[in-house]
């Protein structure tokens, strides 16, 4: 074996060089007296792949150069002519960089080969993909925007281990794919702790997709149920138009709470005030169609049997008074056919007599239905106009705020 | 070979300790007289990634600080001035952990290096993401809560193999996202069994979602269902209403149906009641209906031969009767043209007669059909709610329960 | 090297004996005179992860304990002390199980180390994870159940390789999740093979789901469509009733053949049963639709040329004949102006008298189409009813048999 | 070393033999005088797991027996007795079979041992996983069928490298899973090229799926669209009932559309006839809304300025002289008061008149309408049915061909 | 080991020269006195196999031959009779080529030997998946088209490292799978720098699929509201025309947004044109709902309050007097019941003159209604019209231009 030592310093090419370095075979972590290495980040590349917004997950990569030193891979200058040489990554030991945060974290070696200079300085690049959860505060959604640590840190036990020295040139690229601007990264460090560092990432919703797929229908919504009052009340046209906005009003719901995750502390207040225009447009809904009845019996269903039993006896007696009339009219007819045309011109005035006071009834009725209907449409106009606004100012003025560093205790 | 293991005792640095180590070889677990070793668990972390509502299924992460003693790998500290020094995890043997009731389970080292002690121990620590089967309780739900077992084991056979040790410190992250909340953890053993340990996850929905997703719109449904009955019979608009309301109902059941699992002992009593909640309003429906008919046509469609047959005799009698008497009067008025205006004023008559005698049996149809609608009413608004307040006791009361430990037999 | 071994006997630990062993690097088929090794399995268990209605797969867990004997690894035990020693799985050959008829079959080690025994007896568990294509007989879908084979063979090429000998010991956990229930598994051997074991797996659909999301609404529909014809004839809301119907079981049926798997010798028979359904859905809303036009214009829309303009003509001939008369009349009353009344009463006779031309037109063309109808009604309500009762027939008492060992052929 | 192999000859048992070939280590391909080696496929099963209509991608699976000669592993039967053995795979060279336009292709051992012959031939079987790209022709789709190649082939470079021999034993098997069936495999050689083998695989779709989901309703919608013309223009229900008839016609082109690819050379005609049916029911749909103005206004909404202004002038001047003449009465009226009931009757009889006149312009508007309506659907119909013929040719008649060799270039 | 070494050139098959030269083990990178390695790409084949519009990705395979000189691994021809032989990939050193913007870029060998010759050339041929973030240029999106650079590195460090030198011969195959085409790659360098090479892929949309899904049907839509304006206004027909083609419309909108990404530089016009759209449909359906009201009420929903009021006042002023009219007559007709017939014919004339009020107060209210309709309809027309056209320019004229290369800063 010490003749193979020896050997090695008769190296004349680079290739030689990099045999020897490999046949060293040191693959354990380089320790020196205080147990520990630093590992130096001169530069650092953050992207962020894709953002979920139901299970509120950041998809990130991360592409670092790492830069240390390994002083048993050195070598004398005046025995070798290089200054620096290309090795196999797998041959040396190389340290393994995570994020903390993530629930999944890799890393990936971005080459197969390395840079190895002749003091022992160790040059590498490493690739790390990392699924992140993050309680993205969405209370102001789709117009909401937040911050997300991406915690990044090597392995380190007390005193021994590895710890990361960041330098302080960082580029973020290509922050506009997907539902989430990636506005802005900033490298920090938490106070008191140097071997806490995180990258913000600060993000925000891209507010046109869901303005126009979730928010501008369901105003249009809205507006078209304030209008259907217009619609005339008797015929049954503004209760199937009004289960229609409904049900339609039902759909946006149900995509709403496909996009948006479960309830938590900075929940989406879109959420309540679609719950509550739903609220609303069935009130109204529910309104129209007492009204319907109201115009078309002269009760509401809900006080039917009183009432309506009431209005049903006065008919009934005044159309059996009635029929009695008409049957001695009918028998004062036929005793006085020879009498003239009168008894029949009797007759004939009866029955658009009779139709006269169906048709006033019925108007009496609709006048009736219409007047609650109109003092139903400002009081709804009224209440709906507050409450919007009333909302509006929540949802652009109140910020929920989450801590995001639970995962560090 | 024995030159090289002098040369050992010669390392003047923790990295030529650390690559001596390495030699060694040592890859077999550490078995002592007794076959078998004791892992100790000073500190666990864990963590619900997501909870599958419809294969009831679990999916967790656990972090596990692990902590062993393997004599092999000591040291004499006199010999060598360092008392810790770090290793390649692939240099040692590591004990592998896993999660007895998963489906799937897969262990991961959280770092490729270890500490090592002077006297043998070993400190790591691992990852482990598993997948486990949990038939939670759903009865209740979209409130229901259960609790489900994620039992821990390491592998042994009889006398050999290794056992956990598991101290009192175990923490639970991050427990609020997706659709579940986990409400906490505990670490607990089976009566008897020192080997069985498992984290009892205790899970409920968040019921928001579910709640305005799926229970909000069918009450809604429900309830302009029953209003509906305000609309007036004859026009068919009642009809039209109510079929868009069951088309929509039965939207809602297959949504349901696709978040839910199928049937077990302790499935979801909404499925039942949403089941009958459809049934109901089919057959306020077809009720709804078939009173459009008799107020049409005065009879029901299925006694429709023999009553309408009847029905149309008469009417054909009738008519045929009037036929005649028109004919008379015509020929009357033709006979008595020079008799004056009386016989065409009879022929104005006639006509307003026979239209009043057509409207009235219109209005008799009319009467019956409305008092049949106010009976149905009275009597679908009495059981609905009987059936609601039912409903909603047992669904509040009655407990079911699910064995989540037949994996142990 | 002979210096090693010799070496070997001076081990005075367990550690010792298992490195020892290690060492010897045994990697090959333990392989006797007759070239092949007998894997006893006395433990094995079985769990249904999912079945794949769609595409008719199953995929399985099974767990089975392995049990063989490696002569080479034995040792004296007058020499070591031991009976049993703890192995790292992967220093010594294991046999490698695999499901024949898998489309995808892996084996996984259920843990990292292994239990030797002195006279060369191995003890080891292993993991298969199997996805199987298993032809299932649908046609008595939802009420669907068969029998899928999950053969268990080990490598053998004629005489060398190895053999499986299953104990009686087999259990099957966890078998109601997903959409099918397990309902219980047998371990068989194909007649006159001793090399082909397979595992018996009984499945189920669980019904209450499909039953719920497909059968309760479209029985609910067919019935609704049935009651419909209640519904008046002239004003067109039968056929826009009828045409919701039509829409929402074509909806249905898509939902049908998105869960079921395309046509095969035993496909689901309710697929046959849901177009039949939709075909008699259409012709009963074209019917409808076709006498909503004769109650109409007294004609049906195919015979339209004809009838109709000879319809047109005699209303033609009549309206002629009539103006006619009208002039006449007119002319009269012009002459006779000053006659009296009886002119202008005339007028009104002529008037009144012509609505009831009309009034009786459309009443028989009602009348009409109104008898078409009924008969409909009751041949539409006698075949569907011989129908659904055939259909209902065959769907309990007809019995497909798919034979499922085509793979071995 | 010498010795060592020596002590190779004193194996008396299987095993030993085994171990002895493994050290031999020969992991580089056995390579003759020429460069090459011809690899015996004796046996071939192969099985397409299944189609992706959309993305036009196979996915298969090859299991495939292997049979090479590897001289250097070969013994002496003098010095051994044995005259096959068993060997782990990894320690021997095997060859690597890829499918050539496989957008991936992985082939996997299917034991992890094979059989070694004392002459050097090897036996073994491998799985390949293959996902391939084939333009499939769609033109007739859903009745579409298609082979596509499946090119097997091994790694040479000119004259190095393996070539593959097969011999005629292929089988198919489980050929009817999933929305295509395999009709038939076929395993050909490219014209010249001995080493371009391929499988040419017999895809046809199964056609009951799409038929019952998107040709039977389309057939349906457009019978539907056509009865429809048996409902009363003037109401308003048939625009309704054809819309309706429109959107779910919109929405099955998008099934249609999502199911299918993109266009390409022999993309599928029904995609064609799909718009042009669309296109025709909107047609439809205004003409019937055009008309229905006309019956209700007696103008088309285009012509709407000049015509209508002029009739409205008409009528405006009618409307005056009448409105003149009835002044005219009514001062008549009020000045013969006295003069006896002629007056009143007057009142009346132009009240007649005036509703006789305005029916009689309603009439003849609706005769118009009613006209043109019988018109544009006895248009509609011929043209309809003509290309109904037509599409029905071209669908049944016209073969598209395509180049399925283009990754041979 | 020198033995060895002489041992070598005693080989005399190719494939002892195969195991010599495995046994050199030469894994580092071949390493000149410049430190860097020229790797030649002699052919290339490219491929896009899927491009992702909704995340604006495409997935790319590049075949590639790539050949490279390593001169330790060369032998005198003049020992050995053969100039080529086949070696493991495993053995030698390989370079590693990767995607410089791709999210995830792998390389995997084609086969798993490579062609060695005498002067130490290696041959071999690599596949490269990558999946590459791409911002297309979808501003005239269905009909959008852009160049996607693809762009291929190997790892190089300054001086040290590898270098690509691409040869002319390029392919593409396969340009027409999934929803994009592939109309052509040409390979090019930038400006100044050798080291980066890139394929410049043009992309453009199948536009027949999406034209047929969105375009088509929306357009279809529009006609439809804009021919809608010739139904009745009074019926309440066109209101449930318009409210069901503005949630179709708002269904197209959502499947668009589903199919397209978040809002960008140069994000898709069409979205912007559907949002107008719906604002245009949505405001033709609220004003043919006002004038549905006034021209049943005489009024608009929001000037409700004054003008109602004033006419309801006018009306029961005018319903007052005409009470009093009717008392006063209905007194006289009491008063003069013997005076004759001609009080009880003032009753009927009485009547049909408040008809013919009611009537003429209607019709005028519906003539104000009908000039309003007529107005917007030109106006809607006019200005739909224009903007058509205008955006038709936008969509056709205007190009947007994304710089690719931010990647390389």
């Amino acid at each position: 074996m010490t003749g193979c030592w020896h050997a090695e310093s008769t190296c004349k090419t680079r290739r030689c060089l990099a045999e020897m370095l490999m046949k060293r075979g040191y693959l354990s972590q380089p320790q020196s007296e205080n147990c520990s290495l630093v590992i130096e980040v001169p530069f650092l590349e953050y992207q962020t792949l894709s953002v979920n917004t139901k299970e509120l997950m950041l998809i990130s990569q991360i592409r670092a150069d790492l830069l240390w030193r390994d002083e048993e891979l050195a070598w004398n200058r005046s025995d070798y002519l290089f200054d620096k040489v290309t090795l196999p990554v797998k041959n040396v030991w190389t340290p393994e960089i995570l994020v903390t945060n993530g629930i999944s974290s890799t890393m990936k070696h971005s080459s197969s080969d390395l840079l190895l200079f002749w003091n022992g300085t160790v040059v590498h690049s490493v690739i790390i993909n990392a699924k992140i959860n993050c309680e993205i505060n969405l209370f102001n959604f789709p117009f909401a925007g937040d911050s997300c640590p991406v915690a990044i840190q090597t392995w380190s036990d007390g005193e021994c281990g590895t710890k990361l020295n960041f330098h302080s040139n960082q580029v973020m690229i290509d922050g506009s794919h997907g539902d989430w601007q990636t506005d802005g990264i900033s490298l920090l460090q938490q106070e008191h702790r140097d071997d806490r560092n995180y990258i913000l990432v600060e993000l925000s919703v891209k507010y046109l997709n869901p303005f126009i797929t979730l928010m501008l229908p369901s105003i249009l919504l809205v507006l078209a149920d304030v209008v259907s009052f217009a619609l005339p009340l008797g015929g049954g046209e503004r209760c199937s138009f009004k289960v229609t906005l409904v049900l339609s009003f039902t759909m946006f719901l149900i995509i709403l709470n496909d996009e948006l995750p479960g309830d938590s502390t900075c929940g989406p207040i879109i959420r309540t005030h679609f719950c509550i225009c739903l609220v609303l447009l069935v009130l109204s809904m529910l309104v129209s169609m007492m009204l319907t009845g109201l115009a078309n019996n002269g009760s509401l269903i809900f006080s039917c049997w009183s009432k309506k039993g009431s209005r049903q006896e006065n008919t009934g007696n005044k159309a059996e008074t009635e029929d009695e009339e008409v049957k001695a009219d009918i028998s004062v007819i036929k005793l006085n056919a020879s009498e003239g045309d009168s008894g029949m011109l009797k007759t004939l005035v009866d029955f658009v007599e009779d139709l006269k006071a169906q048709k006033a009834e019925s108007e009496q009725y609709q006048k009736i239905a219409q007047k609650a209907d109109k003092i139903f449409f400002w009081f709804y106009l009224f209440f709906g106009t507050a409450y919007f606004i009333a909302m509006f100012c929540v949802m652009t003025l109140y910020k929920c705020t989450v801590n995001h560093f639970e995962f560090w205790y």
